[in-house]
């Protein structure tokens, strides 16, 4: 009942290229060196799966704590990619249907994928699609062993086929053996730095003058995600612009 | 067939801000600072989701033991958000459906909620909702996935969003990863003074000459929640107005 | 089928209060002052359940070891408050439904308590209204769950409700998070001194002349509930009268 | 599909008394004065249920180590009781019938059980009812909890009803608190001297001169079964007369 | 679907004396003076069946490890016991039903021999039958309770009933209390000396000058079970008659 | 609904000798005399199967660490076989299948070899087939069962079964029972000495200078699997020619 019900409601499955953005709301901010490289290294796999004869499939996961901008880098990645064909695979898009549904939609997106001629899937926070809970713990064999397949199977001849998963669970995927399935992991960096820090609150416009970055740095004492950097800067940005800055040292302060 | 026979019954599923008053009776006693003070930074976060751009939900979780008020502080500050689309995700009106039926229609509300411009949703005592029990542990993990991805997704463009939840089991939530999904958790406290025990029940007319006051509050002994301490001082009210401090003391000292 | 079948024959559920009598089969023999006491404390959570404004939810548990007259209180009590609404939630007069069709019942008189303006539950051995078993274990969580909101749910404005839990298993009932949603908990004793004994001995006519009460006293070592000690003299009745204390005696040596 | 099949080949559920005697087919061999003591013990139990107004219910467990004669104790007492009404709830009987099915069929014979003046149900083999593996440990709740039910539930008013237990199993019974329900637990024994031994086989007519009883006495070292000694000797029987004692001896010796 | 589909193509189950030598492909070889004490003990039990009237029902288990040839027994002795209904209980004939469905065979097997004057029924390997996985444990508790039902019930009256049971895995059994229900346990031989490892090369014309049996005897040395035996000698057996003695030596020391 | 759906997709079920080739699409690389060996071995196997009238079921199994070749080596010696019918049983087809489904494909490709005269069945990667997720440890018993039982069944009179299994995880497989099913378990080799990767790297025409090939091994420093080689290899040879060896040689680093 609850999934037919749902199923009229979202007819198209596997968000396309337009409602990417979306998922990359606050763009992408070059915060350090460590950023650049990782586009850098991300896009060699890109040139790769377009390039070679013998390895049509290539595939490679972001890793990296909560906030860190997973999803935002593989939605930027996947979109740079060129490929014709760009999909998404995100719990978001499959709350609803059953475990059973669920592995049928992620079966469906991939064989649509192996009949265009270049593709990418982007297969956004695997421990949320297998319905992980570290209690038990719980998670769908079904959907696990699912993309097991999938991670690993060659599209046909003539077909390319680029893959890109994200997690902030690498040693949940270690344990459930689908880290392997992939050729390549990738940690995605949190803000470790002060320069980091500031260059951040700087291109977000939260906080502007030298004086006032000086003293919200003050209180960076340890590496922090970027998307609750952006929302403590949001915290700190209600009511008059004075204050800021201290108030933003505040916070830091209270969530150490 | 359970769940079809109570569906008939109760058509209007999450209650709307009229029923709201129910769930504080007894209103909002001012019993110290700290309720004042966590009605204040609570009141912060409405503010931000009504003014970013960049933070289109926020959410905080109210913890605490039972009967500390949880239920009631996040009705008031539902009901003073001033959103015009408000909402309760409770276990008392979920009661009769199975766990497919009760994720289908927590989504249905977090789904009008994304709809509306600026909406506001109680999630109260989530470990109910999950049917959590600590024996086993056993829970429902299709909720608790629902709830996970309801609880981070972001509404559509130019929709606002805030999220209240309520918990007596914070540890519960930590080991289930939902309390790294709320932007912010506040503490919601007992009352744990003298001088907070006297003023709950002077503003309750329960006792309310000084003497008896000093009576009643020498039996004071440990922290209490206001919704036992006003069952309390209802037991002791039974029977002829005198007395009623000293009936106070000896069930503080029964329950002890 | 076994549920549809069975639903035919017991077209009544939650016996009311006429068939109560039969839960009491051979009154209660007040046989010392903790039984009085007992009758005393309960009858104040009734007096406060018709008057208190505060408190339209007034519960307590029954609790103590398999036999000591739990039920029999529970049903005296019921009987005893004058609610116009009086209905006992047994696992007798569930057994042959499916927990969804258990729940669905228990929900059903709840329901019905909430309707009427004063309305007293009995919810007589809670471990067994839950398939509790210890081995493993399992219970059916659906079950707990219902009960652990209606446990807990205020009835509606102008409404008042009384609820009378019983169990033999304290315990279990705290590992499972439900003693902690009554207002209070009360012990039934056992017959605990030889005094007591030989009350309840006299009270059953099973022996009457001194000389015989002191020779089946003698034997008298341990508590004893009275559902038991009923069993016993019966026993021991058996036969010429001539003997009784004596085989009485017998008895209660072989099952030390 | 399963259990419609069966059921229309099994429309008797629940043997009556004529089909008791089959499992009873080596009649009740009187080896020695416990088992004398047994069934006196276990007639005074049928004559308080015909006698006594105060319990209606009465019940006795027959317990001890596999083939030591329960089933056929408890049938002959069955018979022997003069009860109008008599059944008996065997494994046997009840496979090919899920366990709803099987809840539903005991709950049939404890319901017209209540509905006769005085009545005898046998419930044989308890561990094997409740489907019980100790990997696991496995058991079916449903039936389980079933049983937990009726064997203390009071016939109604001018019913009586006694209840004959057997299990090879005390302990698991002890673990899952049906033990309890049983007034009380009567141990069934073995043989379990040279004196028993000899009877029986006298009795049988296995062997019959005493110098061959003395020899086959000799090989007696520890308790046995009443139904293995049947086995053993019948083992025994075969081919000429000549040798038997010996080759009993034999079988003893390599069964130890 | 699976269930039904297979159905068709399966009519006839449990096979009956014809499809019996298939399962005995290479004969019994009787390598020595235990394989012939084991085919007379196991005829004993045949003549008892037949003459007992005390014990209608007669059941031996064949244990050994895998391989050592107890299919292969339990056919022999079954196609020679003479009895006129002989069928076998095999996962062979049962791969593709549910384990409701694979009870309901197992049960009508059972209940047709039921009805036979003198019938013997083979249960093969029995950890097989019951789906058993060590990881878990894991198995159909369906399956094992109907066989523990059917393992000790006796047929009717005037009926007999001999039960030839198998496995590989003797611990698992008595786990499981299946044991217990078989009248007697025998253990199947492996080959363990070089007398017996000689006599099979022999009978299988495998090797056949004394002086290759020599060398591949010396490579003998651990016991090793009968259809392993076959399997390297036909390894061995690939390409010239010569150098067999040195293939099949150098098999086994490759496999220790 | 998923099971169907997909089915009306694929409608051919165990692909058959003409698409194996996509399952060796880097064909098989001599890189060493181990590869040979191990390709010599396998095909006595094969020879015996034609030949033995003893041993008409002969079973391998090949074992080794992800992508060490297994799949590609079992593909090449089915084809190489000369069998007219050649099946293979692989996860990749039963995607979208329930486990009754999966097991009922399983049985029916078994039934058809056992059809034809000469047959020869890949079973790859036996831990993907029954849903294996070391998690739990979470399987499908029910696709077990059914491969155990074939793994060891007969073909009938006049047939022959060749059965190719592969596995990464040979300890499930024994701790499963599997393992014990073949007649033979084969380990496949990795790259494990400089000459080998050398040889590799030559056919693959990825590094053909001598010097290049001296710089690229150095880094070569522990086993590595055919096909992560071919990965690196081609990953390497992104960009310009020059810059190849020392790429490589960073991957491994890298990746060590
Ligand atoms: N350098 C950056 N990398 C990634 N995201 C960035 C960067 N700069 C800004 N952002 C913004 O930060 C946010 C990152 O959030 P995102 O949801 O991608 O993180 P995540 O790691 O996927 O979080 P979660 O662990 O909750 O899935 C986005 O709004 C994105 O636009
Ligand atoms: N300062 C206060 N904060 C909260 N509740 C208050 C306060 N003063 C009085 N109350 C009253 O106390 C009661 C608190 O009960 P409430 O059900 O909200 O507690 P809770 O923490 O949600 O309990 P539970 O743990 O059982 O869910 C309400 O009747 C409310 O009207
Ligand atoms: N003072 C008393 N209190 C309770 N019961 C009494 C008392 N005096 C006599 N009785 C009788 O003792 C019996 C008590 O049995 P009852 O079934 O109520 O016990 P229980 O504690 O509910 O048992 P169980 O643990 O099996 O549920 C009843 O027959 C009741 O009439
Ligand atoms: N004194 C006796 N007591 C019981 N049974 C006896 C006695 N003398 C002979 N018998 C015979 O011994 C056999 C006892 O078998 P029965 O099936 O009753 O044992 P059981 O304890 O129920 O076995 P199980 O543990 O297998 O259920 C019956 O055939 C019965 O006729
Ligand atoms: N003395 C013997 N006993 C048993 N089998 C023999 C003997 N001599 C030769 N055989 C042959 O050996 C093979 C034994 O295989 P069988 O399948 O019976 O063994 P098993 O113990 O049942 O194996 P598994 O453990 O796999 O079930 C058969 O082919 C049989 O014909
Ligand atoms: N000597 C070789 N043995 C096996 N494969 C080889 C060899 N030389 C080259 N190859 C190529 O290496 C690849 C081996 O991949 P394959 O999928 O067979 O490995 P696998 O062990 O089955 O991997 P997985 O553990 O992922 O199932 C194939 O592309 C094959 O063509
Ligand atoms: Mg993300
Ligand atoms: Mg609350
Ligand atoms: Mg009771
Ligand atoms: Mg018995
Ligand atoms: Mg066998
Ligand atoms: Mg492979």
């Amino acid at each position: 009942h609850f999934q037919r019900a749902l199923a009229e409601v979202k007819p198209a499955f596997g968000i396309d290229e337009d409602e990417f953005s979306d998922r990359m709301r606050n763009g992408i901010i070059k915060f350090g060196p460590k950023v650049e490289k990782l586009l850098n290294n991300c896009g060699l796999f890109v040139e790769q799966v377009r390039n070679s004869q013998r390895t049509p499939l290539v595939s490679f996961l972001l890793e990296g704590p909560a906030g860190c901008g997973k999803t935002a880098l593989a939605v930027k990645l996947a979109t740079d990619s060129g490929c014709p064909f760009v999909k998404m695979i995100s719990a978001e898009d499959l709350v609803g249907y059953g475990e059973n549904a669920k592995a049928s939609k992620i079966t469906k997106i991939f064989e649509d994928a192996h009949r265009s001629r270049l593709s990418c899937v982007v297969v956004d926070d695997i421990e949320r699609l297998i319905d992980y809970a570290r209690v038990g713990p719980r998670f769908s064999n079904v959907i696990l062993q699912t993309l097991l397949v999938f991670l690993k199977k060659d599209p046909p001849k003539n077909r390319k086929l680029l893959i890109i998963g994200t997690t902030s669970n690498k040693r949940v995927l270690e344990d459930l053996e689908i880290l392997d399935t992939f050729n390549s992991v990738q940690n995605v960096p949190q803000i470790s730095t002060r320069t980091e820090f500031s260059s951040v609150l700087k291109e977000l416009k939260a906080i502007e003058s030298d004086a006032e970055l000086n003293l919200a740095s003050a209180a960076f004492a340890r590496p922090i995600s970027i998307k609750r950097l952006i929302m403590y800067a949001e915290m700190a940005s209600q009511g008059s612009t004075t204050g800021r800055a201290e108030r933003l040292s505040q916070i830091l302060v209270d969530n150490e």
